[in-house]
């Protein structure tokens, strides 16, 4: 039983590590030959993990035939947005009884589709056979070996259970869960929300405010999961929760410092042309409100920072936005 | 109308600020002469807030008879363990319809009572003229004037919304509250999982830890909170989460600090002498874990930080304590 991840950004190639570190062998594929060269012949995947070294149980390719030969779990690391061509692509090499794995944090901007249902259309797998991994998982520190917990989700207990063993090791715990709504949900939004507590910390506000962003996001990402059916404890856990804590207080967050460059003063292309990564709360962003919006759920930050990153709010309209509603009591509309 | 604030500590002279700002005039009341001398004559109070000036609506004493004279409301900063003795001396001196509001964080170690339970009982005032205010509200930041939200609660809304009119001013915006069990659980358990997560700092443990424990620390506040009747919005709100996430963000925060010494090798009695300033987390959280098995809740993350308090557990076994839990199925017990 072989497992293959495709994708060799810091996630994709740390989750490689992580199965590899639990005694798994796995094959990690990468678009450019350069990259699976390295990893190859070195063991490191500098530009993303700097001199980690990846053990031997891990193998890496650029041919998409060679790394699929034989992978009963597939674990997809790719830029949300490129997610369904790729897998079109890839479709052809997978084993007739394959579990897929989702990594990405990001709702398809095109179809509003989370990214376990883009998988199972482009790649004609039934959801049952498809699991999330989500949680407060900055790839650095894993990489590193630093004690971490994670969720993995899916609608079928058993696939869970399967990812959840082949990716435990020493330093990686995974809890199962069912609710794939719920984790999708809370790793997309997050990313949302962290762009929004770095333009607050590149304004200069304090942990008073980002303290009050972070709560606020939490709650209306809480509001739009339930009324797309998920459980309010997977928002309050791991993949809710701890998510969105590790993103807004790590440095490492790209998302969050995309959005310490916007407050800071920079244009969407200024700091678009600082930032060679993906940062994919630029890019749902506007998904997840029009996801709001079919719902008929107000999401106030998710809504500002659209309007920062469409040029329709100044980022020094932003704090006032986010802090200044009307005094009135705290909680549910009564 | 005239408000006292008894307590020039960071967070009463904060607060004295807060409502002085606010344009209304406030005495506080320091117990050190000096420190009210330096107030009145240079408006600074060096030892907590640097060189913030005071606005001139605020003034000192260190004469209780003095602070309480005419005072309509009376805002308690003093630390939780010495309450109920400060407040039996003071009783004579306050007006017969007076408003009294509590800052404190804290739940009693002799009685196991909540702050305003204190209150009440050593004041002789009825539950219907207390207010508690907590939130995520760093006194330094406050004192800066950085755009802060809070929660002031009181069983009674009137009440609540007095003391809410008292200390809106243009970077403070309080909400109001009738769940004053969750306001004030959620402030005093939030110090002993910030000395958790000051604990796993110390020991170098990283973002993604930090945030599982985090996470894991308000649902085990959650769950005592209901069982003691409060209401889930109020701790997934500002005075639950927001309170929890901007304490275990910040530098400033004296529980996380403390935690952090204990972390990195030193004893109670030598981070004792380090922190010349009352560490609300350390006293309370025996109490906390009392209340915890007083309701059949049980408090892991409590409990393994009492553990560290009392000696019976190292540091070095509080990770494996907090994350290495048996992998199992998230969410509640079904």
């Amino acid at each position: 039983m072989r497992t293959a991840v495709l994708g060799a950004g810091s996630w994709g190639t740390t989750f490689a590590k992580v199965i590899g570190d639990a005694g798994h062998p796995v094959t990690l594929w990468a678009r450019r030959p350069e990259v699976a060269a390295e990893i190859t012949t070195s063991r490191t995947n500098r530009a993303y993990l700097g001199d980690i070294a990846l053990p031997k149980t891990v193998d890496a390719t650029a041919d998409i035939a060679e790394a699929l030969a034989g992978a009963s779990v597939v674990v997809l690391a790719v830029p949300a947005q490129t997610l369904r061509e790729n897998l079109s692509e890839w479709k052809a090499h997978l084993a007739a009884d394959v579990v897929l794995v989702s990594l990405m944090k990001g709702i398809e901007v095109t179809t509003g589709e989370r990214m376990t249902e883009v998988v199972s259309e482009a790649a004609g797998v039934p959801a049952e056979r498809i699991a999330v991994v989500s949680g407060p998982n900055l790839a650095l520190e894993i990489a590193q070996g630093q004690p971490t917990a994670t969720v993995v989700a899916s609608v079928d207990p058993h696939t869970a259970e399967t990812v959840a063993e082949l990716c435990a090791n020493t330093y990686f715990r995974p809890y199962t869960n069912t609710d794939v709504v719920g984790v999708e949900l809370g790793g997309a939004i997050k990313n949302v929300i962290a762009l929004a507590v770095g333009i607050a910390d590149g304004q200069g506000l304090g942990d008073n405010s980002k303290a009050s962003i972070i709560t606020r996001g939490l709650a209306e990402t809480t509001r739009l999961a339930l009324a797309m059916g998920a459980s309010i404890h997977t928002l309050s856990g791991l993949a809710g929760l701890g998510d969105l804590v590790a993103t807004c207080a790590s440095p490492l967050s790209r998302n969050r410092s995309f959005g310490a460059l916007l407050g800071q003063g920079l244009t969407v292309a200024e700091a678009e042309a600082r930032s060679n990564r993906t940062v994919e709360g630029v890019k749902s962003s506007g998904a997840v409100l029009a996801l709001g919006a079919a719902h008929g759920v107000e999401l106030p930050i998710t809504q500002a920072v659209v309007g920062v990153l469409t040029g329709r709010v100044g980022v020094d309209e932003l704090a006032e936005l986010l802090l200044a509603r009307k005094r009135k009591a705290e909680g549910p509309q009564r």
